[in-house]
C-alpha cells in the first residue's frame, strides 16, 4: 500500500500514515494538500491521509475546500496527539541558540515556552515543521533549533534539545484517510461516523431547519463547520461530522430530510468512528 | 482620533481605517493583532481595526480567540473589496522578475494569474502585504515584485506593473471596529447587528437547542462560526452574527433563552450594519 501526505518525510501527517495504516505501509511525500488528493485521484496512490482539525488552532480549511472539489471518499479518521520538539545540531546548547525555525502554528503553539528558554531567539516560519529539521541539517547551523515531532528527530538523527515545547498538551490533529472508493464493509459492531457538506438557501431560519433534520432524529453532530461559497461573498457552505452509518434508517431519513432544504448535499464518507479514549 | 491597525502603512486594514472613520484619522501600526487589542485596552489608541473574514479565505480565526480573551466591544463594521497589485521597482518588466513577495494569503489569491503571467517565478511568504512593498523598496530588487494594494504602491511611489492581479474578483474582507466602551446610541432608523460568543454543553442537539433561540422569534443569523474550547479537544465555541439590536425585544428574549441552554453567553457589540450593497 501506498500513502500520500503533505510535507517531508517525519511530518505529523506520516505518523498519522503509520498510526492508522501501519508502520509498514509505502509513504509518497507531497508539497501541497492538493498534491495529496491528486495522487489519490490518479490512482498514484491507494490512500491520501490529510489533517482537517487541530484541537488547538481549528480547522484547516484548504483541506474541506479540496474535499469538495474532488471526488474522493473519507474512508477513516486517526487522532494524533501532537507533540513538539525542539531540536538542534549534536553539541549545541539552549545559550547557543539565536534562531528558531518552524511551521507557523508550531511556533504558535510554542509561543509561551519560547519566551521563557529563549526570549531573544528570532522566529523563522519555514513550509513544514519535519522540513524545518531538515533545513537545520542541509545548512549545519549551530545558531539555529527547529520545532518538529519525536519521530523527525529520530529520521534526521539529531538530539533533542528541549522536550514538549509546546504551552498546551491538549494538542491533538484529527486526520481523515481518502480513497477513491466508498468504506463498504459495515458492520453493527462498531460505530461509524458520517461526514457530508450541504448549501443551505440564504433565508432566514434555514440552518436551523437543516440542523433539525438531524435533531429531530437525535442524530447526536459532532462537528459543523462554515465556510466561504466561493463567487458568492458571505454566503457558506456547511460540513457536518455526526455518528453514525449512512444505511441506518434514521440517517437515511436525515439525508433526505436535509435535500428537501438544501440547495446542495454531499455525502463525503462514511467510516469507522476513532477511538476518542485518546483524548485526555 | 488615533485608530490601530495590524500590519505596515498602506495595509488593507489601514484602508479600512480610513474608510470606516475617515481620512484625517491618525492610524497606527501594529505588528501583531494581538498588540491592537493591547493598544486599544490600555487607551494608547481610541479604537481599532482587525479583519475578521475574507469571502474566499474565511474567518481570521485569531481574531475571533482574541475578542474572547479582551473585553473590548464592536461598535461597528466594514467590508473592503481586496484589489490586489503587482508592484515592482520604477523601469522593471515582467520578464525581469523572478521572484514574488507577499502574505501567504495574497500569493494564494493570485496563483492562477501569477502562473499566466509568471510561470517561474518563486513564491516568497512575508508577514503582511504593504511591508512586502516597503521590503522591496528597501533592498532595492529588480528582479522581484511584490502584490499590495494600491494604496500601498501609490504610499511607497512604486508603479503597478499588473492592476487586479486576483483570480476572483469576489474578494471581500470584513472588518470589525473595536473600542472600550459599547456603541449607544441607538436609532430606530438604521439596521444593527449584534455579534456574540456561546458555549454549548456537550450533548446532542446542543447547538440546535441554542439557534432556535433565535430562529423560534425569526431572527435572522448572517454568520455562525465555530472554535476549538482551549484546554477540550474538540469541543467549541460558536461565534453567531444576527440582524438585530441588543434593546429589540425579541432579541432579549432570545438572548434570555440562550442563557438557559448555554454554558457561556457573551455579547462582543451591537453596532450599525455595513452597507451591503458593495457586494456584487
Amino acid at each position: 500500500m501506498n500513502i500520500a501526505f503533505q510535507g517531508t518525510y517525519g511530518a505529523y501527517s506520516e505518523q498519522a500514515v503509520k498510526a492508522y495504516f501501519g508502520t509498514h505501509c509505502h509513504t509518497t511525500p507531497c508539497e501541497h494538500f492538493d498534491e495529496v488528493f491528486d495522487k489519490v485521484a490518479h490512482s498514484e496512490c491507494d490512500f491520501g491521509m490529510v489533517p482537517v482539525e487541530n484541537s488547538l488552532a481549528g480547522s484547516i480549511h484548504r483541506n474541506y475546500d479540496l474535499l469538495l472539489r474532488h471526488q474522493l471518499h473519507i474512508v477513516g479518521e486517526e487522532i494524533l496527539r501532537i507533540n513538539h520538539q525542539l531540536i538542534a545540531l549534536p553539541n549545541v546548547s539552549l545559550t547557543d541558540i539565536k534562531r528558531v525555525y518552524s511551521h507557523w502554528q508550531a511556533l504558535d503553539q510554542c509561543e509561551q515556552q519560547l519566551q521563557r528558554l529563549l526570549p531573544n531567539a528570532e522566529k523563522i516560519q519555514t513550509f513544514d515543521t519535519a522540513g524545518s529539521v531538515r533545513l537545520l541539517l542541509d545548512e549545519q547551523r549551530t545558531d539555529t533549533a527547529a520545532i518538529a515531532s519525536r519521530q523527525a528527530a529520530e529520521l534526521y538523527q539529531l538530539p533533542i534539545l528541549h522536550a514538549s515545547i509546546e504551552d498546551d498538551p491538549t494538542n491533538y490533529t484529527r486526520f481523515v484517510a481518502l480513497s477513491r472508493y466508498p468504506y463498504l464493509t459495515l458492520s453493527n459492531d462498531i460505530s461509524y461516523k458520517t461526514s457530508l457538506v450541504f448549501a443551505a438557501p440564504n433565508v432566514p431560519g434555514a440552518l436551523f431547519k437543516a440542523l433539525a433534520a438531524f435533531s429531530l432524529r437525535d442524530i447526536d453532530l459532532t462537528k459543523i463547520e462554515s465556510r466561504p461559497l466561493q463567487g458568492s461573498p458571505f454566503k457558506y457552505l456547511f460540513y457536518l461530522d455526526f455518528l453514525g452509518n449512512a444505511t441506518d434508517t434514521p440517517v437515511v431519513h436525515a439525508i433526505q430530510h436535509l435535500k428537501e432544504l438544501a440547495t446542495l448535499v454531499r455525502i463525503l464518507g462514511c467510516y469507522p468512528q476513532a477511538d476518542h479514549t485518546v483524548l485526555r
